[in-house]
């Protein structure tokens, strides 16, 4: 599994040509699409924003589900690479009206749309249409199920290592509900191959996935003993939507227990940075005054999304023009 | 009231960098936007109407109620300006689930968003906006509840500035529906600062607003008597869906009394112009002929829109830039 | 009628400036589009797809009715010319509320829009807006009821002429589902006038139009006899949506009749290249083996399509300016 994700998101010349997931990445890569992320900051900091890497290029938006946030951000590192941008919503579109997947996908190519940002419901999804797709095209995962959303974890690394420093010495926890997050599947994953010190998550036994085996990755039900000696929390939104059969006694039962307040914030080192991929729960899994306090970095997240975004797009367009030799 | 709004408009140096309303701004600042709208006339006249001072910035259009023809000329607007176009209908859109309107501002500032073009149902939305944005990002009021439309109002008097001559000189008539008019507040306002002559509002008694007192203008409830030596009428679109409780005895008493047609057109100046906000409607507040003649301005107010658009979202940019000492 | 039409369609000088239809257009005319379209591939083939042809021009796309497909082609062709594109679904638009067609056409010219992309569910509601615009505002066809689709027309014809030759020696069979086909009508016109050696129709008799002796056309019932010796065949969607009244006994007989499939094919000369204007019923109209197989050039149409819809727009701009003298 991981041997083939590493055929298919690598060319010939061991560059990133797909953007599925993090397995069969390797720390060099996850490195590179770091260091570019950084490059693209400097970019957003001026008020000229945009660059012409990918001008006169079409990215296509396959979203079937709805994400306005996740859209939005994709949408405007597009536009900042200089892309021309199609945004279909398949859930509601007539594209797919008896047409299949494949149908609309070959369609696409043929509109010359040379990279998909792919969104959809189902564990691998975005992996399926990579092995589908005609050489030349690239597809970034922008979440799949329950499975995985790479390139928020990718964020999630960029502000790690600009804030708190190098991985080998950090102790992270992710907080609260693991079961239901594609974010953390993918953090835990992105922090095991670029070497941190010590992942820990910390939620109740209700919200565990069973496969937790498969990460090296120490699990905590108390956020005293979790937070303990950490340089980086990172908390998770209670998706309250999925919560069914009543995973946790109450919203409020579960703020007083694993929510991030300043008294339960005190657990972790002094300086210790706070995340959250968002949109937050205010009062539910975080405390106001520490989503918006000095040791938050929840908005630099946001910001850094762009850049990010913006890196994988640009590696992965050039990493297929590279492999099939074609230039314009 | 008014001062405190002057300082939020204004930067430092007295340069306008947020547009929210036309209270707090003086006859020199919206002499400035006229002039500044007359040389993108000039480039809207050319057969490439775009010009770079945007490129790279992003502007987000923030629609808290849908108004497909206010959004299409923001959105043209800032496209010939170059910039990046991000338009979030949030009253559909999932950006705002579980997620507060400053947690929603804050995100999009994050992004690199510089630019805010702000329509909601509630009077100062757009100005509370401006108050919680951070520095170096301009808030433009797209229209607010039935507090202005300052936009609008700038266009109108482009217009009249264009094709009736200076304001000193200028008896301008407001007709119709005072009560239900964001337009309306912002044109009196616009024309008294500019120091219009003399400012009339024509209406029923049940479309009149308890709180003209305020401002400049002298009320009318007759045609033949308000129009007289008038040198710009101003109809106003009859809001029927707003009208609840039978504020008139019918749309056709209505146009009897208080309708543009050619013969209460003549009350007027012979050479006297006739502008509306759009959209029309013909036959109720105004006939066909008279929309259509050549006295009517209506479709250059719309070109003009586009202008004034530009001028006021590329003069809030340079005023953020300049206020902080930014540059790219 | 045709004459009517050739003079809206071409300014004095003969140049195209609308494209509403293909009667009233000369084998010259055509031949032009195609040429342009060929130079227009080319560019599709670099990896900077765009052209810098309509820079700061503003095309409108008008969708009375929707069609993701058509418009998302138009926006692309659009977009790689370097133009600003608004889209506006006008069936669910505020735009059109309480505004008749002609007053939002009107404000979408003040607004600087010189190129309409019109369709409409109503036959020659193009040909009206054509009439309706001002000078130098170009006005093209998406599709508009039962009576043509005439880009369509154009794409089909530029895959026959690239990758079967000469018109003048081409056998041509259009198949299935005539009589609710606006394509149909479309590319038996433009095959008559780029002088193809024969075309054919092959259809249950329930689903012919009853009009089909205006046009140059042999009628066939049986597969074997309309395919003998054809070099080109053209498969219709079946309209199911469209079918009222039982038309045909069943998909599963109509497949068995009018299907294209490895044995009917056959009938065909050897190399006949396969042609559908999508999307395919696959097991309704067509066998898969068939719409992949080497002779489909299915996803080469929407290719193409992309570079029609290019030059369309460019000529007709073009055709505008030239006709009026106006220069940027």
């Amino acid at each position: 599994m991981e041997h083939e994700q590493k055929n298919i998101q690598l060319n010939s010349r061991g560059q990133l040509c797909h953007f599925l997931s993090l397995n069969g990445l390797d720390r060099k890569i996850l490195t590179e699409i770091l260091d570019t992320a950084d490059s693209f900051i400097k970019v957003g900091e001026r008020s000229v924003k945009s660059v012409p890497l990918l001008r006169g290029r079409t990215v296509t938006n396959l979203f079937f589900e709805p994400s306005t946030r996740t859209r939005t951000t994709f949408e405007l590192a597009a536009k900042r690479l200089s892309a021309d941008v199609l945004s279909l919503d398949i859930s509601t579109s007539a594209t797919s009206k008896g047409e299949s997947l494949l149908d609309t996908l070959r369609n696409l190519e043929a509109m010359g749309s040379e990279l998909f940002v792919v969104r959809h419901a189902d564990s691998g999804a975005a992996h399926f249409i990579a092995e589908q797709v005609t050489p030349n095209v690239a597809v970034v995962n922008a979440g799949d199920g329950r499975h995985s959303h790479p390139t928020q974890a990718m964020l999630d690394m960029l502000t790690i290592r600009r804030h708190a420093g190098a991985f080998e010495n950090l102790k992270v926890a992710i907080v609260g509900d693991i079961l239901h997050s594609r974010v953390a599947r993918s953090q835990i994953t992105a922090l095991n191959i670029l070497g941190a010190d010590e992942v820990r998550v910390i939620a109740p036994g209700t919200l565990l996935p069973s496969n937790l085996d498969a990460f090296d990755v120490k699990i905590y039900n108390q956020m005293s003993e979790g937070l303990k000696d950490v340089d980086v929390v990172i908390m998770l939104r209670l998706q309250r939507e999925r919560m069914k059969g009543a995973l946790i006694p109450s919203e409020r039962e579960f703020y007083q227990t694993y929510g991030l307040t300043p008294q339960t914030l005190s657990y972790a080192k002094p300086n210790a940075i706070v995340m959250h991929p968002g949109p937050i729960n205010r009062g539910v899994e975080i405390a106001s005054s520490v989503a918006d306090g000095p040791q938050s970095l929840i908005l630099n997240q946001v910001s850094y999304g762009i850049a990010v975004r913006m890196a994988i797009l640009s590696m992965c367009a050039s990493g297929q023009t590279q492999s099939t030799g074609s230039q314009g």
